[in-house]
């Protein structure tokens, strides 16, 4: 193995240097006081790529080390790149790290709403989430958001949190690529939307009108409910509701799928990527 | 609780009619003798609406039988109904089956390849499959195949079977309602696409068409190969290339997704529903 200026070895499981690796399913559940986790080649690059989050730290299988040398160059000086053994390091982390490559990053402060919508574009596209609870369709959004450039996230106070990890997993990084902030419960989301002038589109089995036949305001938000229960009246009475549509006698999209389906008709007709 | 006509009460977790249901995951593994296992209500509604295959039983928790008995009228004859109180039940199949529905079916005879295309309409669209090993993404593309009234699903000898129990759970049932065959190797598949004179449109990030400027044979064939590798070589160099237009700088669409975005496109612009 080629030594690594950077890399600072770890051959003890007990290492407190390394101790927010430890036991990562566990912790999933209790939270890591302000840090998130995550894992692999792709969603390391994306923090290390101008996301806005700093790092706090970097553990990598040692045999992984001089594969990822260029990637690893681009490190802050400040931040540590721990290297250790596979089993070493599936022994801390709690079961086998497949991808050999894990970071801690800081949450920092939450980004606000208002800030968000008032810098905003004056062509802009942005998604709105209500009631998005599973984090596998919080990923799977933001991996959609991220292909088609939405400018930002905007989540109700009942949507699961995107850099819960596997959130930021199944997003390959979208979670921390693009910015997103709370707004309260979805009547205040609804609101602060037409507060800023950003027309609210309601995507509906029972919409008023075909995705394929919309056409879309300069500012526009697309709002995304919860597979089963969709968006709550309130909401789809004050949006413009739009329709996917299907064949007969079949269960209604995977919100995760819809979400890409409609950003891809947008973007393809209205938002065109640069 | 009422008593229900058709359903045959099981009080014995070591009752050899429930054997089908015993130990579902160790099950999933070794195979299932001519038999796929179905969960949930909306699958069932699909397997009972006329979807090709033949049901072996049904067992189902209890206290779900009175909700459940406009479907269970619609079951066969012949096809007996169990019901087990909800402990029993968990305590055959593994593991708490939370909604309280389970069904084996028969994969009986597999439709072949030939007779599919042979007996496509004049218009038709079908799926390609190549290297789809995952049981998610496979369970993810058939769902929109449904969604999206697909004609036929084409799989290579490397994707996985569409009838494991987490890919018929992830489809809504889209797996029991879209035809499939198997159809050997990449080449033979694109061969035999071609030799009854089905367009093959693959989809691949270097596509040399743009998706929205796609315009389609009248029957049409979209090849999806798996993320990462994507569709070999052999197929891109015997297919027309579509791309779906992305954000720079961001990993590609799960392929799932991007099958949801392809039909849509197509069908909005090409395949009207009707």
């Amino acid at each position: 193995m080629t030594e690594t200026s950077h890399a600072i070895r770890i051959e003890d499981r007990d290492d407190p240097r390394i101790a927010a690796y430890r036991d990562v399913r566990e912790r999933d559940l209790i939270g890591r006081q302000g840090c998130f986790i995550a894992e692999g080649e792709v969603v390391l690059r994306v923090l290390l790529g101008g996301a806005r989050f700093d790092l706090d730290s970097i553990l990598i299988a040692a045999n992984r080390l001089d594969g990822l040398q260029p990637l690893l160059a681009s490190v802050p000086r400040h931040v540590p790149v721990y290297a250790a053994a596979s089993p070493v390091m599936d022994a801390v982390v709690g079961f086998h790290i497949h991808r050999g490559i894990l970071a801690v990053g800081r949450i920092g402060a939450p980004l606000m709403a208002d800030d968000l919508l008032t810098s905003l574009p004056p062509r802009a596209l942005v998604l709105a989430l209500v009631g998005i609870a599973n984090h596998d369709n919080m990923g799977g959004i933001f991996r959609n958001a991220a292909a088609f450039g939405v400018n930002a996230v905007f989540l109700d106070d009942t949507s699961c949190d995107p850099l819960y990890r596997k959130a930021v997993r199944v997003s390959v990084g979208g979670c921390l690529k693009i910015p997103f902030a709370r707004i309260g419960s979805a009547e205040v989301l609804v609101d602060a939307l037409a507060a800023h002038g950003v027309a609210a589109y309601a995507l509906s089995p029972s919409g008023t009108t075909d995705l394929s036949d919309l056409v879309p305001a300069a500012q526009s938000a697309l709002l995304l409910g919860a597979e089963g229960p969709g968006l709550p009246h309130e909401v789809l009475q004050r949006a413009h509701t739009v329709r996917i549509s299907m064949a007969d006698g079949f269960d209604s999209l995977n919100v995760a799928t819809s979400s890409g389906i409609a950003l891809h008709a947008l973007r393809a007709k209205s938002f065109p990527l640069t």
